[in-house]
């Protein structure tokens, strides 16, 4: 019986198949090689009890016997916590590790996100504030192809701020949002390559047409 | 001596004075009574040393000895560990604090950062993706609102998260974002009525003022 119980949603449009943020969570257990099986909440109808383990109504949480735990960036540090494999232990490594874990989320996904939701909403009209996040994308990605041009992995070893920062890359790239930034390609290649990845994708492909 | 230096910008325009992310630094190292000082980097020309220390040429980093940490929520995570006035040392409390500390930033800010950099601009064009921008928002804060409205903090102790998530709010509530949110009104007055606030706003307006 695995203590690990990891819950998204039980069916989502075809859109964001495949970029469902229990992705996240479903590659590291998969690098960790940590057991773990997934449950289901309505898509549809989020209730209390929903709520209760995520104050959004959103996913994914994991459960650790009797700890709930929301948040992919702090699921990701819990489990980095358990595994070698996710987190170096070495507290000066382990810092470079959360370092980038924040940078993924607050540095570059707060500025592909809204990005994203343009795309999304097949929104062209310019505007002075469109032109602003348009901006703010390209000068975070423009650093990060300085940094990864000159390195395999973030840290020294791959961590759960790779997994972070390209779960958060490959959303970009898959609206063509990386064609100038040949290193982030690579980057996401590289990663996505893993079989780890490929693995946890496979699953979460299966779990939302098991629902169709 | 101390051994805790915080980096942030020489001088900023008038706008963002009072709201820049060394803020939440400051306002952590006053709480926890942390001995440091404050170092000063150009605002106009950020050259390669900058670069070393923080990859996306922002502010604010904090130096530990020889060891360099940026992004706000890693620096916060860090001097948490550091301070039981700032994160509580037991397990299952700490990853309640660590779970908002992530929702502060990738939940609550993740939604405003977008509204904030149209309200900047000044842009009121109204498209598709900008009413989902707006949207997106408005559904945090009523969760929050709701999360707000039954407690003092975000955890039992006031904690890093509650830095985190009020420094988020407040800059909401600047741009009158918090008309309809009452609870998300009085956390914020709650949390920066705090004497470690009020110190740190001071050290930032006089720092920046030293420079005009």
């Amino acid at each position: 019986m695995a203590d690990l119980i990891l819950t998204t949603f039980d069916w989502v449009p075809e859109l964001p198949r495949g970029y469902v943020r229990d992705m996240r969570v479903r590659w590291a257990l998969e690098e960790a090689g940590l057991d773990y099986r997934v449950e289901s909440v309505p898509f549809g109808d989020r209730g209390a009890e929903h709520f209760a383990h995520q104050p959004f109504g959103q996913v994914p949480w994991l459960t650790n016997g009797d700890r709930s735990i929301f948040e992919s960036g702090a699921i990701l540090l819990h489990l980095g916590e358990r595994s070698d494999a996710l987190m170096p232990a070495d507290r000066s490594a382990r810092t470079e590790v959360i370092e980038w874990l924040f940078a993924a989320l607050n540095s570059v996904e707060a500025a592909s996100l809204p990005w994203t939701i343009f795309k999304f909403s097949g929104d062209v009209t310019e505007t002075p504030g469109r032109a602003h996040l348009d901006e703010f994308l390209k000068a975070r990605l423009r650093h990060m192809e300085t940094v990864l041009a000159g390195r395999e992995w973030l840290t020294p070893t791959f961590s759960i701020a790779d997994i972070m920062m390209a779960d958060v890359l490959r959303l970009i790239d898959r609206f063509e949002g990386l064609l100038e930034y040949a290193a982030c390609r690579d980057y996401v290649e590289r990663a996505t390559s893993r079989p780890a990845f490929q693995k946890a994708y496979a699953d979460q492909m299966a779990h939302f047409a098991a629902a169709d």
